[in-house]
């Protein structure tokens, strides 16, 4: 008998693709080996860990009950394990539901997060010329435009519930709440989006979330 | 008796993630009425277009079977596409094919697409003072980055067959081909991508592909 988890999760306390990740395994009960991968001091860059994915990319998560490369891509893998364990599920089960849900999610996880990442941030303050508030305007910009137009579609459809999608926590939910604390830890803030802080704390109230959060995570610095 | 045909798609020549769309459609013998929407002229931003997507993004598809709002989001349309159509499907049967199928879409779809859009290229040629010289290396650096990552997978991942996930094609390829002819319509050549310039000249065999080159849409520009 051995105690290796099925799942191992590559990880790291800030990064909202992470939190992503670790709040699907908590909702559906999985448990994971988390490794810290420090990319604030390039362990991502380095050999140990391109021999686990050579693209540099985290999170990463290893099914050890299949011989398959490391799942990498927070919406593929959350889109992985809904099907490997539908309990509860993150999208709901009808094909216009589920497109909606996938909307909203691609919403901020396509449209919005890429552009306030490390490597923009590190292209724009070298090359680009920004200083520190420009870099500042420019992720105060995206997080604006994401999430206000994210509020303005929940607001104005009847598919929105006590979630994002009903009254069921789902996979929108998980990248509006993704996005949110990593806001919070760059002390960005946004205005008029009453509904998407009524869904944040409904998210919160969930020990799947409030325990994902970056500041709770192994690795993080003190307050 | 209606002509009215069952889907109707919100769509402009140029745009890679309604390329992306046509694309889905015509794999799968799909037709739909095409609506233009002429972004250059902002018509995505005027009442008209307001009434259908209040957040004025495209693709937006109408499924006149149902009495849901515009889908929008191309990969959730692909998907939605592919749940009421799935033939011949976008996505492979197992788990793990699906989400190494989905993580190479959205390496391109997500991680590299939305920095290269023209609401990007907006702020960083007024608030970022991006001169054309400086918004061209933007543009190379993210077509550069996003391809030679995901060469570098493909090449090394014995997942790869004639297109980017064994010999059918599927989502990842149309992904793929939307940043391709994107950066063809933009000038620009990434080098070091075999692989992918190989899958590529496999899909444009298919009327599907060649069809929905950008420069053979209604609104495209002479050469």
């Amino acid at each position: 008998m051995t105690a290796k988890p099925r799942f191992e999760l590559f990880a790291y306390w800030r990064t909202s693709a992470t939190y992503r990740v670790r709040v699907a395994l908590a909702l559906k009960g999985i448990t994971a080996a988390e490794r810290i991968i420090n990319i604030d001091a390039g362990e991502h860059r380095q050999d140990a860990f391109l021999a686990i994915n050579p693209l540099g990319a985290i999170p990463a998560l290893i099914d050890h009950e299949t011989d398959a490369l490391p799942l990498t891509q927070s919406l593929a893998i959350l889109e992985y394990l809904d099907e490997i364990h539908p309990e509860p599920p993150l999208l709901p089960p009808d094909p216009i539901g589920r497109a909606r849900v996938r909307s909203l999610s691609l919403m901020l996880a396509a449209d919005t997060h890429p552009l306030i990442v490390p490597r923009v941030k590190k292209y724009l303050t070298t090359t680009g010329g920004f200083d520190d508030p420009q870099w500042r305007d420019w992720q105060t910009r995206w997080f604006t435009t994401g999430l206000q137009a994210f509020e303005k579609r929940l607001s104005s459809d009847p598919g929105t519930g006590i979630y994002c999608h009903g009254d069921a926590i789902g996979m929108a939910d998980i990248c509006l709440a993704s996005l949110i604390v990593v806001m919070r830890v760059f002390g960005i803030a946004v205005d008029g989006i009453p509904t998407i802080e009524r869904i944040m704390r409904a998210c919160e109230a969930h020990t799947a979330f409030s325990n994902a959060e970056p500041r709770r995570q192994v690795g993080a610095p003190p307050d």
